[in-house]
Parts: structure tokens; sequence; C-alpha cells
């Protein structure tokens, strides 16, 4: 069968041309519904499909065939009404709903004719249902003891969790709102408020209480205290991976960025899209999910994790062999995480903690700093500010580990957009303010000294730790006072500290003499032993090619999949995904987005080499993931395979990475995971 | 010993802390050439070290110590003259130095004293000799028959050949001129002339004659007419991968790039450097083998390819077994490539093909273009002129392979950088151009659409192909065509297409489809059978991880290691030279610029794995190397260690290629190279 809706059902199926070129047909025997009031056909759950409950759910139409129920040409009596128009056949239903769900052990969607009185089963399959839906069937099939835990567990598709994480739009009601502009789904959930473009006045009015919903072109680290004071961000520039996308997902804050049709004009203070024009202080409403930014306030429905929800994660855990931790940069975010059932953090991002507003200014005076006197004296203070954050992290995450990454991202980032500054200069000017005008250009200039043609591939990560030495040193430092601190306090700390952008042994070897010294010196001034891992990303392609040698002085690998995927393919995730990646796609160049699911033949082979390599070396050694592929279910499956130690994955995803383990155990119960203990 | 000269020695011969942490001192007994008339003191050097001349040459001084003559303290006489003051003790001075020549078969370095009438031997060592004298010293010593062939060409470290091959300072005149500044020697060589800013005067003072110095920021495709215009080339931004950097190398030209000193004010036709200020129309000298500005006109030594060093090109041709291809891209540059020894082209870049004056218009009018009719028309007009230049190169290269690239670089490249184009625009509308400024702001959107973060790993190469597949399909219908042309008029011609930035076989089908059905309609439309190859670049990574898949359709491999290094290290060769990378070989953790010379260690992992692959399928398969290291002895020596069918390096830099091969050939010689004649 080659017709438009067998198509469309097979792609949206994935079934790929090498799996099907077609749809098959089979021919049986017609009966018919329609001769007459003893005639009848329609379409049954055995369970609900929307909330789970075990109660049929379906309609039916006398004297029809089944084509006018499934169309909807006729509005269908409730299933329900059926034992008072034709009590005898709706018992021979039900005994046949039940005799299917014991056959199939899955609920079932089940066609059926009453062809002048008798009963016939036109279909059946397994029941299409929501996430709840699965849940609580799943826990409701075990206790009556139509399926055991690990069929429980299997049959949700991990990554239909996500729907219960985050809020939704009421589907009901979107029928009645405009669409603005459709982007790229960046981080779920759905969120209403007002639109402010600037994001001082974001922070500002969001202290009063306003809800916000923060549009920009881009955003930046410094535009991060108003992520916080907003309910959703929307930037008409980037990619899944952009500034904005990333800060949402960890702060689980709906996102839409890549938005080209929405033009913004700061200076005017609107948007406009699809020939409508949003302002300042107009509604709106952002679905993360799904991409759409629609005008006005559609009303979204709280999640709910449920007792049943909260029983597939009990079983998980238990079954599951392999560990989640989470990506989170702030105690909140760990708090979070270990409530979520995270067991330590894997990639706690020290740059991130920069982002507050009480620091983010003294960052940028450190970058600016004419000389190394001015800056440690600046790095002292931030010091301080980090050292209070590990331990607030630390205490959040006692008794598993912590992994805390020095800084990574180029000092650029830091600073304002060149063509931002020679604007802000101008309108200085403009209004007479010589002074300002002047130390705008300063940082004009430090900006343009720090701007590179491609970042990604720049001065970032050890490179400036090492050009930088004193910025490692205050991060180390702060690492080992935060656990002396907590120590003194007894609180069971395992911080590890773990170096970016490795590319070779002798970069990490470099560091690890400043690591030695310190540790040294933090020793011998309060007089205790301080046990902290040392360890590296594998995140560029020649870390994954050299493991051997980085494990000589590593302790611990995580491997970034994140840029380790730009790297293999050398694909720039934020141009790419905006650009080709789409067409790529619908010409089936690719399966998947490498950027979503870890790409196993490339990737996925520098991932093997890289756990070899290392338990070569050091056969017990940690070995996780840290990229964003790391709440993802089918990585978890290959990172299960592959014998890692843990994945780690944004707090919002923990749920999901831990049903997804546990599946992955089921499937593959035999690998043996090594483990550093 | 460690004292500062000793540690000098050492930095400037390599000799790093892992081989020596210190000099040896042997203590002997003590010789006086100070006891009167009758002693002496002298440095020779048995053959001329300058010209490589069969001549004693050296300086004595009479009753004095030897440090005397090294210092430089007295003024030495020539030792024509000792002959005459000492005339035993000449003889047995020339004696001593026969033997030892004899003995050591290297011209030697001897210092000597006489002690009251009696000659003694100081010290003797291997000479140090200008590359002239080594390729005179080893023809003449194997026509003396004191080494062999072999020995000839071992002794001569083929990287100092690149002095023979380009022009020079005059060394002694150079005291004499003020140095502007110092920037990254990009191109070798030396070359005077006046400073031109603007590119269109360059263009204009060039074809009258005038030699000229463009100065720029930094340079771009549709700037390449001024380049031919020039006598050199001089930007303050950019790396050795500049744009800048990559054309001048490809043409022969001096070239400095990223010399930060250097402010250009292009309103006000200035640049200024170290408090000094160059205008247009001043003359300067720039060294591209030493990376020097000079005010002023230095004089200039032209470049001599003697009879001795043909001699020593031809045992090279005989005795190695790698080949030798270039990377050419015009009719000229094959011509030229082939009269230093090339035998075939390995990379033929087809966008610098789009550089000439006559067609860089016509390219950006086909990246303007609104819809695909508009733009398959400029193709066709391109395309003409693309099968033009291909029939004149394959011409150039009869009965050798030219591999040619179809295009590679990012779309955005050849506009106009949107900076400029604000500028541009706003000078416009002050003079009141409107419809000009209108045009202006076309572009502008244009750029700032194409314009990526990370343009390195964006939007190009095949990718391009994949989403415009008209511009593929022009380039792979020009070969066609130009192949037809050349076969009717009986010429030899071998083209073979190859795409670039291949990173999985289904990016290599997509394009071998269009290439089969090219194929097909012109062997049809001409009533012949045609064979090109087709292969694929091996510069992603995830290329040389999938090497076997791509070998399954590509016919040939060639590695493009200026990006395969880029995406190995996560280093953007563009940035960190002029950031990081001299603080990382000043801090010994790069042993060597990977951009210069291949990384063994990571790259050449993915290299050897490639090879590996890609010959599993098919056993004789052609595979090459393209990127600069092509050029590069120790890369080569690497490359015939491997098993590689050829090496493609710059015209300038083909007899140093072909040495190299040589030395690897004569080092190695039980490899057999695979090839897939």
């Amino acid at each position: 069968m080659d017709g438009g809706k067998a198509i469309v059902y097979r792609e949206k199926n994935n079934i790929t041309k090498d799996i099907a070129n077609g749809t098959a047909v089979n021919i049986v025997a017609m009966v018919f519904g329609n001769m007459g009031d003893d005639s009848a056909t329609g379409v049954v759950f055995t369970r609900n499909g929307h909330n789970g409950k075990k109660e049929m759910e379906g309609e039916y139409l006398i004297n029809a065939q089944g084509e006018d129920v499934v169309a909807g040409v006729r509005t269908g009596k409730s299933i329900e009404l059926l034992k008072k128009d034709m009590p005898k056949l709706y018992k021979e239903l039900s005994i046949a709903c039940k005799k299917l769900e014991k056959h199939f052990k899955e609920p079932q969607d089940i066609e059926f004719t009453i062809e002048q009185g008798k009963f016939y089963l036109l279909q059946t399959r397994t029941a299409k249902m929501s996430a709840g839906a699965l849940v609580k069937t799943s826990v409701d099939m075990v206790r009556e003891k139509l399926i055991d835990k690990n069929r429980a567990l299997t049959r949700i598709p991990a990554q239909q969790l996500e729907a219960l994480l985050h809020r939704t739009m009421d589907e009901s009601k979107i029928k009645d709102f405009k669409q603005l502009a459709k982007g790229i789904a960046a981080s779920p959930g759905a969120a209403s408020g007002i639109v402010v473009f600037d994001v001082n006045k974001a922070i500002e009015l969001g202290n009063t209480g306003k809800k916000i919903i923060l549009v920009r072109k881009e955003t930046k680290p410094e535009d991060v205290p108003a992520f916080f004071s907003s309910e959703g961000i929307l930037t008409s520039l980037g990619g899944k991976s952009s500034h904005a996308a990333i800060v949402s997902r960890g702060m689980g804050k709906p996102c839409i960025v890549g938005c080209p049709e929405l033009k913004i004009d700061y200076d005017k203070n609107i948007g406009m899209a699809n020939g409508m024009t949003i302002k300042e202080g107009d509604t709106i409403t952002i679905d993360g999910s799904e991409g759409t930014v629609f005008i006005g306030q559609i009303p979204t429905i709280e999640p709910k994790v449920t007792k049943d929800f909260e029983q597939i994660l009990d079983w998980s855990q238990k079954i599951k062999t392999l560990g989640i931790r989470a990506n989170a940069d702030t105690p909140d975010g760990a708090v979070l995480a270990r409530k979520f059932g995270a067991k330590g953090i894997g990639l706690c991002r020290t740059e991130r903690m920069f982002n507050g507003s009480d620091r983010i200014n003294l960052f940028v005076e450190m970058i600016m700093a004419e000389n190394i006197e001015e800056r440690s004296k600046i790095l002292k203070k931030l010091g301080q500010l980090q050292k209070s954050d590990f331990i607030e992290i630390l205490k959040a995450m006692e008794g598993y580990e912590v992994t805390i990454r020095l800084l990574d991202p180029p000092l650029h980032e830091f600073l304002p957009n060149p063509e931002e500054l020679v604007e802000k200069i101008q309108k200085l000017k403009a209004i007479g303010s010589a002074n300002e005008a002047d130390q705008a250009e300063i940082v004009l200039k430090r900006a343009k000294e720090l701007a590179e043609i491609n970042p990604m591939m720049g001065h970032r990560g050890v490179r400036v730790g090492i050009t930088y030495p004193e910025i490692y040193e205050m991060q180390i430092r702060a690492v080992f006072e935060a656990l002396v601190e907590l120590t003194k306090k007894k609180v069971k700390a395992h911080p590890q500290i773990m170096i970016p952008q490795i590319s070779s042994i002798a970069e990490l070897n470099h560091i690890k003499k400043t690591y030695d010294i310190i540790k040294k010196e933090t020793e011998k001034k309060h007089k205790m032993k301080l046990k902290i891992n040392f360890g590296t990303m594998i995140e560029v392609v020649r870390a994954a090619l050299t493991a051997e040698e980085l494990a000589s002085t590593a302790e611990f690998f995580s491997f970034g999949t994140n840029d380790l995927t730009q790297g293999t393919f050398s694909f720039s995730r934020e141009d790419v995904e905006g650009k080709f990646l789409p067409e790529y796609m619908e010409k089936e160049l690719l399966e998947r987005n490498p950027f979503q699911s870890i790409d196993v033949t490339g990737v996925g082979s520098l991932i093997k080499m890289g756990i070899a390599a290392g338990r070569g070396v050091r056969p017990n050694m940690e070995v996780g993931i840290c990229g964003e592929h790391g709440g993802d279910p089918s990585s978890i499956k290959f990172c299960h395979g592959e014998g890692l130690t843990y994945v780690s994955a944004s707090p919002h995803r923990i749920p999901i990475a831990i049903v997804a383990a546990a599946q992955a155990a089921i499937e593959q119960p035999k690998k043996v995971r090594k483990s550093r203990k």
C-alpha cells in the first residue's frame, strides 16, 4: 500500500525504506454493521487511553460502517450506552476485551462490528496511550499480575515521560489563539507572560512579580539574571546548543530558539512575524516542547508526578545498573536533581556560577584586568563566591560524587558583542556621555581582541587555563577550601575536579602540577589529608585517540558528547541545526540528529576506544558521559551497553534517564558495570 | 654545562629536556697559540660553507689564542695567507683536512693551533653550510666517490632547500633599514614595493607596472585579483591558514599575516606600528620567510636552480617511491608545478577559479540569486569558465592525474563582511547614492543570513553541494565536458572528482547519484565512454572512522590534513596560531605546530585507520594527502612509512617534497607502495 496516509504513517513511525518499501494489505471477508438496527460498529480501548483507568473507552454507531466512526462523519455514542442498547453484545465485547488483554498483555484498541446481532472482532492492536496512561496501566497490570515489572518498565517509551515533567498548554484551548511563529523547541514546557526585550527591564519587572517572557535575538552569560526573572525565553537566533537553549534546559524553563521569521527591533521594542507585531507588555504563550509561539495567554496544565510514576521510578532504580547523575551548576539545581533521583553530579559547570547578577560584573572586570595583579585581586573575590557555591552544592549531594568542571567557554563570551557595543557607543556619544562612551570603547577594544573566527575551536577550556593560570588556580583552590570546611563539619563531600577541552597528556599534566601544589599547600595549612579525584573531559577527538596516555594522570573520564559530536562531524551545532540539518533529515542523509542521539558509528567508536584505553590502564576507572545525550533514552542504552559508570543529565530529564537505564538493564542484563568503588 | 650560550644552543637545535638536561664538558691538555711568532691559531672549513666550492675557507691569527679568532676580537687573516706565512704547516693543515673529510665523509669545520711550529688539531665537526653549499658539496662528493647518492641526498635537510626557491633579502644590507613590524611568516620569499591599502587601487597601479605590496587587515576571495597585481601581501590579522596566507603560498608570493602591532586605518589610508607610520605610496620590503617588515627598499637576491640542484632532484626522482603531486588551481600553477617535478595535481580547488576578476562577480550574483532559475542561468556561465580552466589544467598535466575538488568554502566567504558593508552603506547614504545603498542593503541582508558562528564547521563543502545541488551539478558537468573535448583532441587527460567535507557514506552516495546521471548523459550525448574516478576527501574525523563504508563508493581517498588536524585537536587554525599556540610551544606542551608537521599520535592514527579500512575494501586504492603537510619533510616521511600513494604540495614546495620523499625511501626502503596502476 502506498497511499498518502500509508506513507505518512510510515514516516511518523520511522519505518524507513530499508525496513519496508510499502505497507502490506490483507484481504478478508466483509461483515456489515449497516444491516439494520440490530447491527452496529464501533471502536473501543480496553483501558482509558488518556488517564489509564481500567474502563472501556470508545464509541459506536447503530446501523453504520466502521469508516463512519473512524472518520467522524457521524458522532458516535459513548460505549457505555451500548450496555443499554445491546446488553448481550456489550457483555460479549467486555469478555473479548479481557481475553485480548490477557493474551496480548497490553491494553487493546479494538474495532468491532455487530451484524444482525452477531459480534465480530475486526481488528485489535496495542492501544496508543498518553504518557500518564502508560504509567498507570503499567502499575495496574503488575498489580493484576497480568505482566511483570520488567514488562511494565519496557513498555513505556522513556522519551514520552517528558510530557509528565513539564507544564503543557491546554490543547482544547489552542484553537482560539493565533500562532505568531514557530522556532526550534529548545527546552520543553509551556509558559505565558508579557513580552520584554530588554534584559534589565525583565529583571526589574520580574522582581515586581510580573510574569515575563524574555524575547531576544540571542542571549549571553550576562543576561542570565534575567532568565531567573522570566517564565520562558524566546530567541530569534541560535540552535539547540545556543546559550539560551542550554541555560534554559538547565533551569527547566521553557525555551524556543532559532525562530528566523521573528524580526526583533530593539530600538522600537517590537518583534514582527508573519505580519503580526508584538510589543513590550503584550502577552504571549510559548510551548518549548513544540517550538510554537502564540499571541495571548493560553491556559496551561501543571505536571503531576503521580504515585504511579513514583512506583515506576522506584522499580527502575532497583533494576538499573547504570549510574544516573545530574548536570547541575547551582545549589538549587543540585537539590532538584537529588529530589528527581540523581545520585551525584556528573557535570557542575563553574562558568555558570558566574552568571548570578552579583558576580557577572566581577567576572567581566577580571577579563578586562590589564595585569595579573589586578586580575588576582578580583579572582580572590570570585574564589570566595565559588567556594560558598561549592559548599552548598556538595552539601546537597552529600555522600555522592560531584564533578566540578573548571572554566570552559572562551572569554569573549562574557563580553557584549562588538556590534552591540558600537551601537551603544554611538548612543552614548549622541547624548553627550563622553566618559561612559570612553569606557565602552575600552570594552569594545577588548571584545575585539578576544573575538574569534571559530570560537568553538578557539581559546577556551584548558587553553585559557594554561594561558591565564590564575583562573584555574583560583577554582582549584576554591574546591579544596570547600572540602576543608565540609570535612571539618563532618559532611561527606566527594568533589572531583575535571579539566575541559583536553587534547593531550601534556596539557593535563600541566594543570595537574598546579593541582598538586594547591593540594599540598591546603593539606599543610589545615593539617588534614584531602582526597579530590582529578580527571578529564574526553570531548576533543584527540583525547579519545590518546586516552591511554591520559589515563596515566586522569583518575576518571567524562565524555563530553556535545563537543565530541561537533569534532567528529565537523558540525558546529549552533550553525548546522538551523541550516542544513533539517534538509539532511528530510533527504535521509542522517537517520537521527547526532546532537540528540549519540552517533553510534562515529562518535560511538571514539567512546569505545576511549573506554578500552582508559580501563586498560585503570581497570575500574569511573567513566561517564555528561553531554546532553545523557538524557536521551537510546544514547543511555548505548552507554549501558558499553559499560559506562554513569550518565549525567539535566535535572528535568533524570526520571527519563532512570527509566531508560532500567530498560537497558532489562534488555542487556549481562553487561557487568565497572565501578570505581 | 648550563651557561647561557649552552642553553641557547640546545634550544636552537631542538635538544629538548627529554634528550639532554645539560651539555657535557671534556677536559684535555692545553696547547698555546700565543707562544711567539712561530705559534698561531685558526679555524677552517674544508670546503666553502657559503657556496660549497672545494677550497679551504677560514682565518687564523699569529701568536694568539683560539678565543681571539672565534670571538672576533682581532681580525683574522684569510687562511690562504698561511701558505706564505708557514708553508710547512699549511701543508700539514691541508693534509689533515683531506684526511678528516675522507674519514667523516663530510666537509669539516676545524679549529687548530700551532704551538712553536707544531700543528695541533683542537676540534673537528661537520661544517654547517648554506643550502646551496650543501647541494654543491653533495654532488661534488659523489663525483669524488667520497659518498654515494643515498648519502648525498640524506645529508641535506630538505626543509633548508626552501631558501633556494625564493628570493631573499640581501642580509648585508638589512642593518641600514628600520624594521616596522614582525608578523607570522606565511609564505616565503622577499619582496619590495609601494604600500597600497585599497584593493582596486592595487589592481589599477599594478596594471601600470608599479610594484605593489598589498596591505590589508585581512583578505577575501574578491581581493584575489589584487594578489596577481602585487609583489607581496601583508595582513594585520589571520593565521597561517587565513585566506591571504593560503592564496599567497599557492601563488608563490611572499606573505606575512597576523601582525597585531600594525594598526591599519582604511579611511586615512595609513598603517601604524611601533611609533612609525606608513602611508599609501611608501616603499616597504617584506620577508615572508621571516615575517619581518622593513621601511624602504632592501635589495633582494634572485633564487637560482643550479645544475647541482637539478642533479639532486634527478637522483631523488629515481630513488623515491612516494608520488609527488601539486596543489594547483590555475593553468599557470599547473605548468609551474610540472616544471618543478610534480607528477599530477592532488588538489585543484575549484573555488579558487572563481577568484579571477572576470568571474568573482558572477559567483557573488549566483549566491545572491533569489531562485533556482536565476541561479541556474548564472551557473551556466560559470560552468563555461570552469570547463575552459579544466581544459587548460588537464592539458598542462597531460598523462597525469588531476584531482578536482568541488566547491568547499562556506558561501558567505564570497560576500563582503557585514561590518564593512554597514560602513559602505553609511557612506553611500551620506553622498546621496540611495540606489546603491539599497543594493548594498540587500547584500548585507544576505551576508548576515549566510554568516555563521563557527564557519569552519558550518554550511560548507558537500553540505552546500547537497543544499544547493545545482552548484555541484555544474561543476561535475564542466569536468565531463572538458574531458570530452580533450579526448576528441587525443589529449591524455585524467581528471578525478573529489568531494570535500564528507562525514558519511550517505552524503557521498547522494553526490554519486548526480555524478552517475551526468556521466550517463554526457556519454550518450557524445557517444563515448568516459572514465573519471570519483573519490572523497578524508578531512572530517568521522570520515576516517567510517572509511570502510566510504571505500564502497569512493575510488580514491585524499586526506585533508589541515581540516583533519583542526577536527582532531578542536583547534581553529585561524584563531589558535595567533593566540595560545606560541605559548604552548614555549611551555613545551606541543613539540611541533601540528599545522606544520603532522601530529603522528592523534591525526596520524586516524590516517592509519583510514588507509587500513580503505585498502581493506580496495586493495590498491589510491590514497594521498593534500593538506599543507604535503610539503613538510617530516610529514612526508610519515606518509612514505604509511604507504600513501602520493603527497600533494604547493608548487614552490615540490622540490623539497621530492628530496624528502627520496630521503624517506632511503631510510625506510622496504615499504612497498600500493598504487592504483
